[in-house]
């Protein structure tokens, strides 16, 4: 088979241009003789890799000098558990948005470190929406305010930045860094596992503001202190070394598209053909507010749950897979990241629309 | 530049074999229309590649099955403090013996959860040894014995397995997994990081015994506890996807080439070249008692270190790199893991002898 459309939620797909240059660098990187896999992390060749990945990320994103970007292992779910540990500093209590699945288990790890005051949930209406910052009951000696900017199963985004004054905003943006410019500077720490928008599995990225650092909770094992692995810039041990030049690749090709400016617009026209055909369908439809309704993650229903699996199975016919939405949300799932194409997106909406037809 | 012969301690040289099947599979993994990077850990395609990794892995180490096979991030030094957090259960302390810079390290960690017992230590000969058993001070009671079976800055390797009784033995295999057999049986928990003989950097693999599992120091991240890294088939998150199908290329390569026992053969007489020729020259020397001579980092100095950055030179204009010495140590490091052809051995030899007679 050719070259499908993977709508998964992650690992995602990737710019196909960045695999091709993978692959035609893999046995040997730029003439140097050895793979990228095969570089000591203190040799010249891949120091150069990975400093120049993070001056493209700080570049895309506008990173401002006084935060440390780190790369780091174990995805969100290791954050769930750092951020606490490092962020705590000895206050009473940090505030949590309870938006869905990822912010429910960023949650109940933080619990294991300190208090935890939920401001506000939407849990109520089945993590369909988040709740307005009007709603939330913010503590002002908290230690930091913590959200998930976009819940990658239930397609929940968050587009506006929270007020949190002088207590620091933390971010789990797995699923929508990289995908709309935001402003760094209104944020403590934001924290994305890679496998989405950033590069394969098996890498995280950090990006702390530099006050933050160094008051950690008593017991946190060395590879969680952030201060550390800032002060190594992320070699205190051998980084995740393969990804971070994949993901260097994928900086590279988005700058090379305009940037993240440009990345936004194309993520909202996929989007839109997509939310455009589920608001006029008697058949399909989306369980997301619309003012919530995330532009990387798009769960639907059929009218009918049987006919879940002919869908499936008509998709993969066409060349697109990994539809099957989360089994706690049920239905469809199109997860449609900056590296899909647009023509995938349209060759759904072209499958839903014959399917409608059909069985509606 | 074609193919250099790459001494690095690591990440270090992979099998030629193995890069070019990840080229030619990189973009399209056997005509799935994806590359392996961009596939669902959930997905059966990943799945597969996954599973076989792992029996190919207990078939090569013939690993019981009462040994848990564990897939995780964060290399060595994480296992510093998961293997406290999870081994001490409730037990006073805990034996470690020091032979080295990687036990020390994990010595440190290991002393934030519990009360660490140095059971032995070569420092006072700046580690150049390993000490005999019987100069060890076991604590019968102790929660575990943790060693350091190959010291890879020191090149200090044991070839003997330590006895324990019922007290369960943790060893760091980071720099000698899969060299040449070991009896697992003998373990309670062994450890790598991938980076050196089994694949890319951001992979970690862990082999414990299952009755050892399950009781947590409190404060344990849950990305620390074993068991649920153990319930979840290494998929409690998202794992090292793409680093896992190379390890998988890794241990196909080593079972096409006889397995452990072959290597064993393969890196015996590759070791055996430069010691021979370092015990009868007069200008180059190991600094390793003869009984734990590494077979996989092979540290030597010359006669006069003002000759260093020469020798080193003629290394690189041969196609010969990363054979500098840690910086603890000082001189050369030849690194031969697995993936080292005696072909890239033979050159070194030669070239010492070279050098050797132009300075010696």
């Amino acid at each position: 088979m050719d070259r499908i459309f993977n709508f998964s939620a992650g690992p995602a797909a990737l710019p196909q241009a960045v695999l091709e240059q993978a692959r035609d660098e893999l046995v040997n990187w730029q003439g140097c003789g050895m793979s990228v896999m095969e570089m000591s992390h203190r040799g010249k060749e891949y120091m150069g890799i990975q400093a120049e990945a993070e001056a493209d990320l700080r570049e895309l994103m506008n990173i401002p000098a006084n935060y440390k970007v780190l790369f780091l292992q174990g995805g969100a779910s290791m954050q769930f558990a750092m951020v606490p540990m490092n962020l705590f500093r000895g206050k009473a209590s940090a505030d949590y948005l309870n938006t869905g699945e990822w912010s429910k288990k960023a949650i109940k790890e933080a619990q294991k470190y300190g208090k935890v005051n939920v401001v506000a949930s939407s849990e109520d209406k089945n993590f369909t929406y988040a709740p307005a910052q009007s709603a939330w009951k913010l503590d002002p000696n908290a230690a930091y305010v913590h959200y998930t900017t976009n819940e990658t199963i239930g397609g929940v985004e968050i587009f506006w930045t929270p007020e949190t004054g002088n207590v620091p905003l933390v971010a789990d943006m797995s699923s929508d860094i990289l995908s709309r410019p935001i402003d760094v500077s209104k944020f403590g720490l934001i924290y994305a596992g890679a496998q989405k928008n950033i590069g394969p599995a098996g890498l995280t990225i950090v990006i702390v503001r530099e006050d933050l650092l160094g008051q950690l909770v008593p017991g946190t094992p060395t590879m969680f202190d952030y201060k550390i692995a800032a002060d190594n810039d992320s070699m205190y041990n051998t980084p995740s070394t393969y990804a971070i030049y994949i993901a260097g690749l994928v900086f590279k090709w988005l700058k090379k598209n305009g940037g993240i400016a440009a990345m936004e617009k194309v993520n909202r026209a996929k989007a839109k053909l997509i939310y455009d055909f589920l608001d006029q369908s008697k058949f399909f439809q989306s369980p997301v507010a619309v003012e919530n309704r995330s532009l990387m993650n798009i769960p639907f229903t059929l009218k009918d749950a049987a006919l879940d699996d002919e869908f499936l199975k008509a998709a993969k016919a066409r060349g697109m897979v990994q539809l099957k939405g989360h089994r706690s949300v049920g239905g469809m799932r199109a997860s449609i990241y900056n590296a899909m194409p647009i023509e995938g997106v349209q060759a759904l909406v072209a499958l839903m629309k014959e399917f409608e037809q059909q069985h509606g």
